[in-house]
């Protein structure tokens, strides 16, 4: 069975010249990259002019990204290193309710140590409200934390807005890119971004390699000892094959932004169109047009989103409920929760994502599995008859 | 010009086995573990049955093993999450003066937040002293950490005996083995380990992948947050390929241990046989019989070691002062102080680790290069030239 794969926000295939720029670092140059002796500098030559190419990507100085070992351990040394470094300046921190997990678990521990925080209500279409945010701030907040675009439902926020607000109150703004990377231009210094997050597999380079870029100046605690490496804020040994991987696939996502987002906004606008002609009664969430290109979270009205996704499945088709990191959890997802969708129509609700790969065709026949499953499982759905007949007027509902 | 790498301690090369059974994984099983889709579960059957390989060759449960993104991370999740996990059982550690600086450095963390750590002292031969540990316990002792075997000079601790020790007083016992694993069956049932660190680019496997073994029943906090992924203990996408290659690599040096460790003990004979004949007043430290097969710390009466180390690399030859994780760092080795070597023949260490791919006549080339270095900064060398005259009788000096 052919299979379609739309859970790129999940994760992406290899790019085929990313695993080409790791082979000969895999075979030839293995050496531990802080050795001072030839093998080792040979690996520090190659992860010194990565660090390059990803600090060009942003427009930040090399010696402010640090490299990690995935997004969430990005985020989590973000939010605690700096939450625990900078304890002087207060003990409240502020971030949504739509954040990665991995952002709001960090949270979550920092509350049990002391430190208070407040997480935004997004609206309806997952942006966070300014004169809320305004609210919020006490004297004694130290970070601001808002991801540059939701990984569900792929709203950008305004985050040059918000890192301004943040430091005209003398507050650390940081921000998980690892959805919005390679995808959008971003330039830390002009969008006054004080550390970010990215990963690599979010944009066809390796799993097991990410990024957290922080500005020169800001105070920051290590999450994982060790000896000198990443200049001594990040223990283990360099990741050299990850590293150079990562490089690639964002030079080549960057080198290609333009292109590769114009397919990307061609194929979900071809999705959207032949979905919502195809079958009644969806909802496409967060339908703005502030949003990441390739995700598009629908809410199929009256159909059990679990059903459906494993019906797709079953057909060879790959979606999500929301966020492969909490995929195996049976709540429904805090971020449809958070943008105000009833708990019938979140668990009705299946996220699309694509990328370069895919194709029109993929969605033709994707479409129209699609269509068949959603017919079946409402014709065994006694909410969706209901609801319909209630939309209907039908006063014996 | 031909390079040769003595310094497998530090890292080795990927066995081409390993890359194998690494690459359909990077191409084809792209999913993301925790996807509960096909591509999701193809994932997570590949880290299951590396989980299963792993927890085999050390005689653990599979949901015992957690992946970690090396040996760094691992040893500090396990120090500081389990002191974390369980300081209603007392704030005190019980460490060594040469662990691994991952560990120290975690323990200092730990130091820096309400725990106190005793450092144990180590004989000249790095074994710690059973009436020195005894002496340091007391009732709110909740740890004790000792490593396996040292990475600098391969001494294997009496791993079993130690844990017995901590459990009569019911202490975790937690032991660093990532330069143990691979080399040495480990069965951490009969050996009474409560957690243990291992990485598989020690075994010729994968950079960027270790593991943490902890015993089902102890308490240990997060360090990464995220997801589900590691049964909700360790947050970030799944590293599939770096697993895979882990578990393969793991499997191949259990497989081969007996082949494998009589070709090391054969390097490090003749290596040792060949420098002592060649080289006059060489010392070789912990010159004993319970230790690591391919690791030799020899000091070089009257040498710089970081001098001899440049003149080696400089004919292709990779050794190492200690520890890569600190070689950027100028001080002495804290392994080599900690033996009771003096300071100047402590900065005439140098570390020498072989690999099976390492051959007798890489080592006659070695050789025959050091005594020409060695004679050479000798030459130059007013310390040198003191102290063979003072062991001469020489009443001038």
């Amino acid at each position: 069975m052919e299979r379609i794969y739309f859970d790129n926000a999940s994760t992406t295939n290899l790019n085929a010249e990313v695993l080409n720029a790791m082979l000969p670092v895999m075979t030839d140059n293995f050496g531990n990259s802080e050795s001072v002796h030839s093998f080792g500098r040979d690996a520090q030559n190659l992860v010194d002019t990565a660090r390059d190419t990803i600090a060009e990507t942003i427009n930040a100085k090399s010696n402010e990204i640090y490299f990690t070992s995935s997004g969430s351990e990005a985020n989590t040394w973000a939010i605690i290193g700096i939450a625990m470094a900078n304890r002087d300046k207060g003990n409240h921190i502020i971030t949504s309710k739509i954040e990665h997990v991995s952002v709001l678990n960090a949270c979550a521990y920092l509350e049990k140590n002391g430190f208070d925080v407040t997480y935004l209500d997004v609206d309806k279409n997952g942006f966070i409200r300014f004169d809320k945010l305004l609210n919020e701030i006490r004297p004694e907040t130290l970070m601001i934390a808002i991801m540059s675009a939701n990984n569900e439902i792929g709203t950008i926020q305004n985050i040059k807005a918000i890192a301004r607000t943040a430091h005209e109150k003398n507050i650390i703004f940081m921000t998980d890119a690892v959805q919005l990377y390679g995808h959008m231009e971003i330039d830390v210094e002009d969008m006054e971004i004080d550390a970010m997050t990215m990963s690599a597999h979010k944009l066809h380079g390796p799993k097991g390699v990410g990024c957290l870029y922080f500005k020169n100046g800001i105070k920051i605690d290590p999450i994982i000892f060790g000896g000198n490496q990443e200049r001594g804020k990040r223990g283990g040994t360099t990741n050299t094959p990850g590293i150079v991987g990562f490089a690639r696939a964002s030079a080549i996502a960057h080198a290609n932004m333009r292109i590769y987002n114009h397919k990307l906004k061609s194929l979900s606008e071809y999705f959207e169109a032949k979905l919502t002609e195809s079958v009644e009664n969806v909802i496409i969430n967060a339908n703005i047009k502030q949003k990441l290109p390739h995700i598009i979270s629908v809410t199929f009205v009256g159909v059990d989103g679990e059903s459906l996704m494993t019906k797709l499945d079953m057909n060879g088709i790959a979606v999500s409920m929301g966020s492969a990191c909490t995929s195996n959890s049976l709540t429904v997802s805090h971020v449809i929760s958070a943008l105000g969708i009833q708990a019938d129509n979140a668990r009705s609700t299946l996220r699309f994502s694509f990328s370069t790969s895919n194709t029109f065709e993929e969605i033709d026949k994707a479409v129209a599995i699609i269509k068949q499953a959603v017919e079946e499982l409402r014709a065994y759905s006694s909410t969706y008859s209901m609801k319909i007949r209630k939309r209907k007027g039908d006063k014996n509902v």
